[in-house]
């Protein structure tokens, strides 16, 4: 494992979703934003080591009608950047963006080779809708089924509200390791007491893993969510990880009210750059 | 007392408040984006046994220019509901309709036979107001006037801010039980500390109990309130109790953003449906 | 040291707002709303002992296209509200109006007489911009450097985010008692264990202290900032200190969503007056 | 006839209407923006010769929950300020003020001794509801019953969209004189060619006679009404009659979207001030 | 040609805009005010032959990820109800959804057997996208290419602003007939200067021909369109004309201010019912 | 005279607003918009001959605090563009910014050389506010006072509404030519019959010119204005004269509802670049 640089790429895709969209204006808005934020970071007292505009990567191409070519263009284009020995920091877009996401990291570093960390309301384990596998509400079954990640591997944090019947059952049935909200914030919010060190991990962050009164810019939130302070927290524990890459996912900004949305996005990107440690794996077992 | 199903009813009447109206909206943008929450409950692993559409009962007939005929209204339906051996699920609406739904629980039940757990920002102990005794602020001395219910059976829980001189006068001179906000949040929100659990109660829920960051869409904001992770962790917690009936009021879409108060009262909904125990009390001592 | 009666003047000047202006907007739009708030505070059962338009003050004359003359205008009415022996209470505008209103105190009270005690996200000690020198970035830097009062007098709660390279270089270096956010709840958001209670202090409020779900309308907001309850809750623990006077600022109803933050803007000015001690210091030492 | 100065007063009373409220906080908001309105009129090189302040008068007392009394006290307001000699210029509330207001007239100058012209998108000529008869769906109906105008002497301009079964019913029964709003702008919106010159009239304004593009701020918005600058020519062809008295109702600014319905009701209110001849009438046949 | 009854049917289908999504929306916001819009239309003195209820159909399935099932949902949902011998009134959804429409009309009527009246500020006669040839902005030249209609037999108003290079070639070399919205607001927006009376037509309402002040909700806006007088004169227009159907699509409430785009749609809808004449047309030539 | 390249540069000042600012957030946003629109105008059957991104020029530099400089540093801008050979297409900003750009204008060509066409609410021809000119209300004055332009070579249509006392007696006394808002519409908004065709002229569009329902978005609205198809076609009609320059100023997002101005604005740009004709003058008689 080495210290790489991040690389930040913006995927403006939205046809994974179903219900309400608009998570495609996400990136521009947030690098707006993002762009406006000095660089000193009070919480920890570091400067963030990037400028933004140095370490903006290229955007994969987006076909709105062709979602299959547009999550193969994603995949590739992650790999591309893998394979220039940087780690990708993903705006979307829908939540359906990490499949391809995780799939290129699978296939650089090799499957099962890391886990994740998932900040979300949803758990994402969900059936096909029409005959579709690869919706915004299927994304973690997918990663499993397709075997890239082990399920004990997966940590969800923040998952609440209410789910379709089959819910949890994929969940249970494969292992994957879910904290509910109220258990998770009884217990302090530390990842520590459940993410294992010594482990890899993709890190994704759903935007409606915060609470409605602080996140309302997404496309399906739910009550009860983390407050801004917790998520931003939440994004300074990671320090504690070595990190392969992220992404930040479904902020809609026709939803948002007041920017704030977008502002505690483009804050949680800032955070990311400043605080964690991107590492590239070891690549003899790549498989491509 | 034997379990019961309840009974969804909608009454649109925003009569009884003064200063700012548009809670007759409220049950109409409650049910829509209650029609579009998933049936399984991350917090308790169980279905909500309930599907809304099958629960929903008729509504009284509001007649925004005859306020006492339309209370009368509102009384005689939550009678019928009673009768046909359900218990009432009210979406209001303001305030002042729970002076009906209580009536008709003493007339059926008796009065003093149960308690009510009450959430507001407000005591809602109020004067009358232009020679008006039945106004939203007025609602919990309307119901200990009446002797509908033992004052010594309020709970109340979220009152914070300031209020009219005679604010508390009335409720601490009938001892009604009140704790305020700050006190109630010191010692971690417990509603077992407070209420006795051998009583039946009626619940009435006023949405200005939650912080208007969380809750903006009602008439009389009052910041300092419950989070939504607070209220709907409350709503849980009624679970440990018998439950005759409960309202949820004051709704005001008008003056909500991105829907987020509407929302969180549709899962203030489902989450009763789901978690709550309603019963019927013995009714040899039925009035009517 | 005498209890004295305060004096609420209006400052609409945001001349010292880059970025976002919009705070010029704000008194207008706070006392509307103040002027609905009920007299008895159910948060310490005690009455506001003043009615708001019997503690109006004359507002001074703020010219937008004269900077210089109006701070100078802003200073003079606060002494001169200090020479009839009120306390004065200021509703902003921007946060620069701070530099002549302490200009004022110490003119009156002698210079490093009095801390300061100031909630904001942030620091508020940057260089000047453009030359200029008297912006709301740099109005603690000002009241240092002009000798008004002690560094380690100044006492700052709120701090977090992202800030220029200068950001804290300044406070580290002048001995400013800065408290990160993060820190500060962490230890239970406590004045009294940071403040020494022997000393009289001026209170300044930048309403972006307060989280952006909870105060979104203001010129530049921060996420993970106090929330409504936190705010409230520390304007009630500054009744154990003795007060020469309060700002409140960076009010920007133009941002502002359901007028929340209008609102608690409000309900800060209404507990403040309820609360607080406002006091006269001796004034032998009174330079002018 | 002989001129005399107006009389501005504010009435909010909403309880008139049915379907959405918010009238109430209409002059409030119409006076905060007329405030700010220049003295020096454009499309007429005339001086206001008022300035707003000066021809402010008392308001009637407003008791929502006792509609009577407070219709009476309208009228008690307005026959005072007839008997003092001035013009009343009233800012409502919802459209079932002017009856009050008209029978004050008429109790004044006797009854059927004056015209009215009326802008609205309704005829407000319909039946009682709930049994209440003085809700602002029914004002012109009871005027014309109560004998106070004659209908063949009231002239509605702006008339359009849809209305229940008894819509113009009564109107065509009675002989009142209504325009539809494509007729009337087909002929080029001249108020000269429908009401005779050599008539006293009083002056109806409803907001909601103006399109919901330009006024949204109103509670039952019709489209396809006049534009802002058809409706300012309106009041500027007035200046042609010899007026008693105007009134400017249904301006409910929580629908208003980004003031601009203030904004236009406030130009109405100085055009008016501006360019309009407030008479009284000869008054031998006063009845009080 | 005989008259039918109307049947309106909803689509929420949004799969084929690319931009800005939304229109998903539409019908039930739609619905919901036209169910408070009253029978008797001032504009013609004449009360609506429908009660909304009455006619309502039933709805295809729309299946968001399976674009080309969900058109043929909807082609055999139309023919069915043509079938059934009425008159299908179409409540979209984005604009892609007229072509199933058509494919039905023509498939019952036979292909060329009747006109097409568009209103428009797009002529939807572009490209395929990404390699898909059914989006919203494709929709008459698809009509064309598969020679439902005769491109003479197409008739559009209200284009106007800037399309793409190959915007109106198609249109030019098939021989569509457009009226350009300059021109036609220059003649007086005249219909029958344009389309011949005998011919039997479809009608297709994207709201974004009116302009944004009037229906800022919608995803492709352009400044210049119709007024909403403008827009129900021209349904109105429409009643000289034999009609066998009418779409009205594009309706997204997500962009909509104070909800006047879904009021005006509501209008459109009404005006339709009460005005225009739906026939069948002898159905010898059918090709099912 | 010879035909020039457009070049568009973005000038984010708004120091020269006294009321409401938010014009500095304009430029950014009609770019953002304006790289949206397609290149091929309908309203002419004309291309787009310009790519925008080919047409941006830089900027100058703004210092907030620093309003002399900045207005220097804009002036000195614009001499840099004509000196190249390109004709300024600026977005402002506030109008005080068409002062710095015809001085350039005039130390470039003479004074006295050429005219200007302006589209505004307002005259712009107020004295001093708190001893400062250059404010965006006193722009033509001082045009006028400098002797840049020839007052009877000025042109303005959309003048209305209310203003200060000494609101036309400037320009009365000097002969600006100004044409009211009402007298314009009245003759059908034709350039010509005010515009000698053989002047060259500059062109000041501030977009309050527009009603507020077409144009919210801005410090200062004023109803009765332009419909946006009114200002597109004006803007049309501009290609009948020689131009050496534009500006569109005063477009405020934050006031905006929908983007619907900005969006105008960008179609204003769009169709400015596409049908205009930028020249260059003769510049023997050059100044400086």
């Amino acid at each position: 494992m080495s210290v790489v640089e991040p690389r930040v790429i913006t995927v403006p895709y939205e046809e994974g979703a179903y219900w309400r969209k608009g998570a495609k204006e996400g990136p521009e808005a947030i690098l707006r934003e993002a762009a406006k934020i000095r660089p000193f970071s009070l919480a920890s007292g570091r400067r963030n080591p990037y400028v933004l505009a140095d370490v903006m990567g290229n955007s994969p191409r987006i076909e709105p009608y062709a979602k299959l070519r547009s999550l193969d263009a994603i995949e590739a284009h992650v790999r591309h950047i893998l394979e220039q020995g940087h780690a990708p920091v993903i705006l979307g877009g829908d939540h359906s963006i990490s499949l391809p996401v995780i799939r290129a990291m699978a296939a650089r570093y090799g499957a099962r080779q890391f886990g994740v960390i998932h900040f979300d309301a949803h758990s994402d384990t969900f059936d096909e809708v029409d005959g579709f596998a690869y919706h915004h509400g299927a994304v973690f079954r997918n990663i499993v089924e397709e075997g890239l990640v082990a399920p004990e591997a997966i940590f969800q944090f923040g998952l609440r509200g209410f789910v379709r019947d089959d819910g949890l059952t994929f969940a249970d049935q494969h292992g994957i390791r879910y904290v509910l909200m109220d258990d998770f914030r009884r217990q302090g919010c530390q990842l520590a007491q459940y993410c294992p060190p010594d482990m890899p991990y993709f890190v994704s962050i759903d935007i409606d893993a915060v609470d409605p009164a602080f996140a309302p810019g997404t496309g399906t939130p739910v009550p009860g969510g983390f407050t801004s302070a917790e998520m931003l927290g939440l994004v300074r524990q990671l320090s504690a990880f070595q990190l392969i890459g992220l992404d930040l996912v479904e902020v809609a900004p026709v939803y948002d009210v007041a920017n704030i949305t977008v502002l505690l996005a483009a804050h949680l990107l800032c955070e990311s750059l400043t605080h964690l440690h991107f590492v590239q794996l070891a690549t003899e077992q790549v498989v491509a």
